[in-house]
Order: structure tokens, then C-alpha cells, then sequence
């Protein structure tokens, strides 16, 4: 069952670009299900809240939300529940985006209410020390994510690889059942094949593909960098 | 097209509540729309982000979102934008639940920014005042909903009257077109029929509809105390 | 008694500069208490909390904190309590600065508590609509200031004049007893008498004073405009 | 030098209550100097940020503040700045309180910022994750404080001791160096002893000194409970 996380691993943040809203999320991805098929690379995506049953229910690789909020089902209006995106198909969430920063103690619970629901989590850190702090809360994932790179183009792997494999290495001694990603700037295969030298289980990346002109090709050659690359 | 709004109006809020949630909310919807299409009364759903799409496409009532961040789409991710809800089918958003507290001038930017792309805005407010800045802000309706009273089965058009007439006529000082909705504490129709009579132009609520055995039996009965009190 | 509060007024906000931190803040205090006494114009300071004491302590002229939470004293571990800058010697507390924007509620909220406590509002807001929206809750003062042009020396008085003009008229229109302060861009004499020309009560200002090499020339400069303008 | 931190420790966090703002934060802090002399224990206060100044310079033991915002000075309306607090002669500062809970890279830049001005930093975690990850980012001490305990007289150490045997034990295993204090509930004596077995290196508490009749006699039966226990 392709539903299941792989890795190395592949994930595509839509973030809230027209680009990847309804239609045009769909047909990213049914591109990126096409890819992962063809490579057996394991690739998923994180649509806006709206477009994730759709999407859900119509391929076959998983679906992650952008963020849940930490709090039980009840008196919380305009709140993302965990229950919500379970019910719409997703298998698990993002959490703690740079654009999206929690505080330490709703990581812990956000992780914590993700697990109980058997989903997954993918918990982003900006810097060493934070991504060592995640890892202290058990989340399934870890995205090292520099904010300062994030849709600049500049691969993390290339500005600042130490990032990376010290994260790598530190994380590790914390916690070596953690997978832990790559993020920020990654728009090439190179870029994916730098990230899994380093040590990474994969990477999470948003404008790379989402922006481009032709998603289904970039994810291709993403996937195919990082098949060369096991 | 019953799509559009008529007053008084009876929205239904679903909070996050599990009783709401999927397959659950969609029958909540639909008895909604049956109501509505029977008694002529003009009902709204507020469902979860991710159950928008699906109850829009099934329904033909009007559907808001619970919330939206006043951020055009981009680098937001984990945010809900009007360009998603209006995507997904619904034709407003609520804004500023107490369950949800906004910044003044995020409360101004987000009525802008749905009225921009064609949407509806209903804002809370927990008070008179409060609803009477709201009302400089030019949503489409304003709700005044005393968050002491908010889940207690205490109608605020019982407990606290006088914040309805006063709020009623202080709004209308300031601006005559915005509709002024009643909630907080509504189960019965004969709470209903109060909301009206104080001079409100409809009411909002959740627990009173969406926790009861058989929302259906309660939606009819609002909707029918609002057409014997017109 | 000089501390009352007389209009036309200049405030300046000492914001974290190290510029107006301890010793230098107190300098800038002074420099500011002697031009008021000099010329009979009421100026304002508003030091980081940690200053306030010893400021409101040694000069005799009004001192207003940066900002307060609207909780009442109690389990509020790090907040700023109405109460404690009020024991500080400070008269009243800027709200929702743009560089700390509150809920619509917390804006309601602390104008209340500090008028019960006999303490003085001065509400910020970026546009004619939030503007009049802080009217309705009857601070003491508005300062009516656009983001886009705070710190720039780009005077809102020159840029955008219809702001002023239009929130002093709308705002009016709303409430006859708030004094309306103009903010943003403002370094020289002449950009306060533009201000007062426009229909402000005096001028909220931060840079313009504290980051130049003579405050007390700059506030003395101004001062004299705004005499000159009255 | 009695200001150095000397463990184990007792913190007074003076919140924002009454009962500790100004002249009777003062006494508070004068009975708190006047045991640590005569018992030798470290003890430190947390008065309001307005009080830190008046108290720093009266007394000769260690004043933190309750909070700091981690941002550079500058254009931060309203915030607290590292630089203030220490002008002010604090030597430190509490962070992510329960009542004040922080981002994690929050945390992690506040740690730096405060270490980077050569002041303490005593971060608060709620449960033993959190205080694992916490310990990742190398803060002066970590507080363990269960929120639901707090203020209830119910001491953690009773409670839910193996919440402090466990924090203890696996902070330990990730930063040997920190300090690790007990707070939540602690109102005697024989609370602190308790802590201290557990393996704690002191205590942080609130209403167990601040809201008694007599501050002065429950800090010496603490201290003395603190010496007898070491």
C-alpha cells in the first residue's frame, strides 16, 4: 500500500500560492502520484485544509496538512483539528513551519494528539538547537528549514551543508529513530542528491515545484536524483 | 438562487466539534437545506476547513468558513486564505469568533479582502462597543456575542437583553446597512423569536444545534419561530 | 500642574532604542521637560517599563508606558499590569502600536482599565476605518498612523494628508471628544505644524527625536511649530 | 558577591500581583535579603518589570525579570528588550512561563540573547518532553511546573514526584551542566525539602510566598528547609 512513508522521501508544501489551490494543486498532486508509480519514490503532499479530501480521495500517495492546532474537538471555532484532517484523509501534519511557529509547548501537544490519532508528524525547526529540541518530542519527521533560505533558491545544502550535518549528527545522538529532512531553497535534483549525501531522509520543499513552470517534470527529476543518491 | 443571503437568517456554526465533523456535518447540511427549502428561511453552515468542498457541492445553502487569515495567497503556510475558502464553495467567512480573537486591523484587512473577492464577512463581537468598531469596518453582518454566555443554553436575548437593543440601536447610529445577528446561549425557537423581537436580523449558533439528538427537529423550529416573529 | 494632559501635545515614544535606554532615556526626558517648561507645550514621554519609575520620578511631565496587557493583576507571570505602571508614576499607556497590535477585545478591554484606574488611552491605529473603529471605544486620544511610513522620515502629513484629514473628519463624526494625534515620518518643525494644520491634536513620534544627535534641539524645534501653528 | 547564583536556589516570581507591586514587592524583597544572608541560601525575586530597577538597586540578591522579548532593540514598541532589563540590574530572566508561553525558536533566541548579554536565563516547561527540549537549547536552569498545579498549594513534589525524578533524570542525560528547579504548588517548607530529595537544584514558586500573610516566615522555613535538605 503506496500510502505508507518511505524514505528517503519527497514532500511538496502547497503553502497557500493560487498555484497549487484547487485544480491546479490537483494536477500537481496527480503528477507527483504519477512520479512516485513510475520511480517508486515515496513523494507527498500538503494542500491547503479546503483541497485536502479532494485530493485525498483522488490519488494514492499521502497527504499531509500544513499545521493542526493543538487543541481537542469542541468550542474552537476556525481551530484545524486533528480529527478534521484524519476525517478529510490526511496521514498526518505538518507542524511549526516558519511561517507557521508554534509554541514549544502545542509542538508537544500537537505531536503528542497526532500520534494518539495514528497519524504522522513532520515538525519544522530554523536552526540546530531547535531541530535538537524537536527531537526530544518524538514527532515521525524533522524539516531543518533556515528560514532566511526558504524561496530564495538557495539550497540549504549548499549555503550552509554544515546546517545539515550537524543537525544530522546531533539529532542522532538525541534520537536515532527520528527521520530528519532537508528544507528551504531546494530547486534542483542536485540540490536533493547534496541533501541525502549529507544525511537527510528526504526533503520538504514548496516553490521549487509549486512555482515552476512544469511541476511534474521538476518532481521527476527530484525523484530521480534521489533514487541515484540511495 | 437561494445561495444568496436573506434576512433574518439562522447560521449554524459547527465549531469543531466531532458531532460536526464529516459524514455527520453533510447531515447536518442537509437537514439545513430541507428546512430552508421548505420554510423559505434563509440558513447558513459554518463547517470545518476541510469539509467546505464537499458540503457546498452537496448543499444549496450558503456556506462559510469558521475563519480566514487576512494574508494574500503565498508563503503562508498553515493559513486559510479567501482565495481557498472561495475556491472550496463558500460565499463568506466568520471572523473574530471569541473562540478566535483578531487584531483590529486584521479584522479590517479580512473584511476587505473578502469583500474584495466578492465574499461575506460576519464579525463577532463580545460587546456593544466592540460591535460598534466592528460596525466602522463595514462587514456584511455583525453577531454581538457575550462570550460568558457562549455554550451555557442561557440565551443572551434572556440573560442580557439590553446588550442586543442597545447594540440593535448604537450599530444603526453608526451604520445603517450591516445586518446584526444575536447569538451566544440560543436552543429554542422561542430564543429565536427574542432575537428578532429585540430588532437582531437572525441569529448565530453551534451547541444548540449542532449537540442536540436530532438537529434537524431543532433547525425546523428556529426556522419557524423566525417566520411567525417577521 | 504640568502633568495634565493640554493640546495641542507631542508624545515620543522611546520604543527599545538603546538611544533612550536608562541614563540616555532620562536625558531625553529632561531635555523634553525643559522645553516644555520653557514654552508651555505639553510633551510626553513614553520609556520602556523598566524606566519608567525613575523617569516619572525625576521629570514634570507626563509619562506614559508603551503599552499594557489587559489581564487585572493576579497569575499574569510576565505581563504588563495597568496597576503596576500606574504605581510606576506613569498617567496613561499607549495601545496597539503597529509594532504591537492587540485584539479588537484587548484594545476594548484595557481603554476600560485604564480609564478606571484614572490612566490616559492613547490607541494607535494604521487607516481611517481601524481608526474609527478605536473612536467608538472612547480612548483619550487616536494616533492615526500608516505603517508603511513609520521610521522612513517620509512625514504622513506630506504623503498622505487625506488620512489625517479624512480621519479627523470620519472620526468626528463619531466621537466629538478624542483628540487625534498624527503619526508616522515625522522629524521636523515643519511636518508637526503641517500636522496641526490638517486637524490633529499634536503629534505621536518616536525616531524623528530619538535617534538624532541634539533630541532636545529637534524637540525644541518642534515645539515652536507647533506654538506657531496654534 | 551575593548576586551570583548559588544552588540550590529558591525563585520568588512576584506575577502581577497586588500583593508584590511596588513598595510591597519591596518588603518582599528586603525579607527575602535579609534570610539569604542569615541562612546563606541564594535567593532570587521576580519582581514587575516597572519594580526592577528600584528593587535592584536596593537590594544586594539577584532580581530576574519575568519575561524578555526576543528581539534586538529597535523599533519594538512595547516590547522587553534584554538590553532594559539588564540596564535595569536584572541578571537574568524567567521564560516561557506557563502564563507566557513562548514559540520554541522564541526560546532558543531569548537562551542566546540573554547569554549573549551575560544574564541568566531560567526557562519553564510544563512536563517532561518539554523540559528535555528545553534542555537542548542550554538555558541556565529549566523549570519543571505541571500548570495544573500551579497555585493550588498542591506541591508537584506530592503530586506527581516522578514528573521531577524523571525530568531530573533525563535532562540529565541530554545537559549534564543545567540546573534543574521544582515549581507548581509549593507552599512549606517541607514542599522544598521533598524537591530537593527528588533531585532538583531548588524551587520556583509564587503564591506560596507572595500571598501569605507573613512573606518573611515562609522564606525562612523554605531556606531552612533548602539547608537542611542539602
Amino acid at each position: 500500500m503506496s500510502k505508507l512513508l518511505e524514505f528517503p522521501i519527497i514532500v511538496i508544501n502547497f503553502k497557500t500560492y493560487i498555484d497549487s489551490l484547487g485544480e491546479r494543486g490537483m494536477k500537481i498532486a496527480k503528477d507527483a502520484e504519477r512520479v512516485s508509480n513510475e520511480t517508486g519514490v515515496s513523494i507527498c503532499v500538503a494542500p491547503q485544509f479546503t483541497d485536502i479530501k479532494s485530493i485525498a480521495s483522488a490519488v494514492n500517495i499521502p497527504v499531509f496538512a500544513q499545521h493542526v492546532d493543538p487543541h481537542p474537538p469542541g468550542s474552537y471555532t476556525g481551530s484545524v483539528s486533528v480529527e478534521a484532517i484524519k476525517d478529510a484523509g490526511a496521514i498526518g501534519s505538518l507542524l511549526n513551519h516558519s511561517e507557521k511557529k508554534l509554541q514549544l509547548t502545542s509542538i508537544f501537544t500537537a505531536v503528542k494528539m497526532l500520534k494518539s490519532a495514528g497519524l504522522f508528524s513532520l515538525v519544522c525547526a530554523d536552526d540546530v538547537e531547535p531541530a535538537m529540541a524537536v527531537a526530544t518530542l518524538n514527532p515521525t519527521m524533522i524539516a531543518v528549514e533556515p528560514p532566511e533560505l526558504i524561496g530564495t533558491g538557495i539550497p540549504v545544502s549548499k549555503a550552509r551543508p554544515e546546517i545539515i550535518s550537524e543537525s544530522v549528527q546531533r539529532i542522532r545522538s538525541i534520537n536515532r529513530e527520528v527521520k530528519i529532512l532537508c528544507g528551504a531553497g531546494i530547486t534542483k535534483g542536485d540540490d536533493v542528491r547534496r541533501a541525502i549525501e549529507l544525511g537527510s531522509d528526504g526533503v520538504l520543499l514548496a516553490s521549487g515545484v509549486v512555482k515552476t513552470k512544469d511541476p511534474g517534470a521538476i518532481i521527476r527529476e527530484m525523484a530521480e536524483a534521489l533514487l541515484n543518491s540511495r
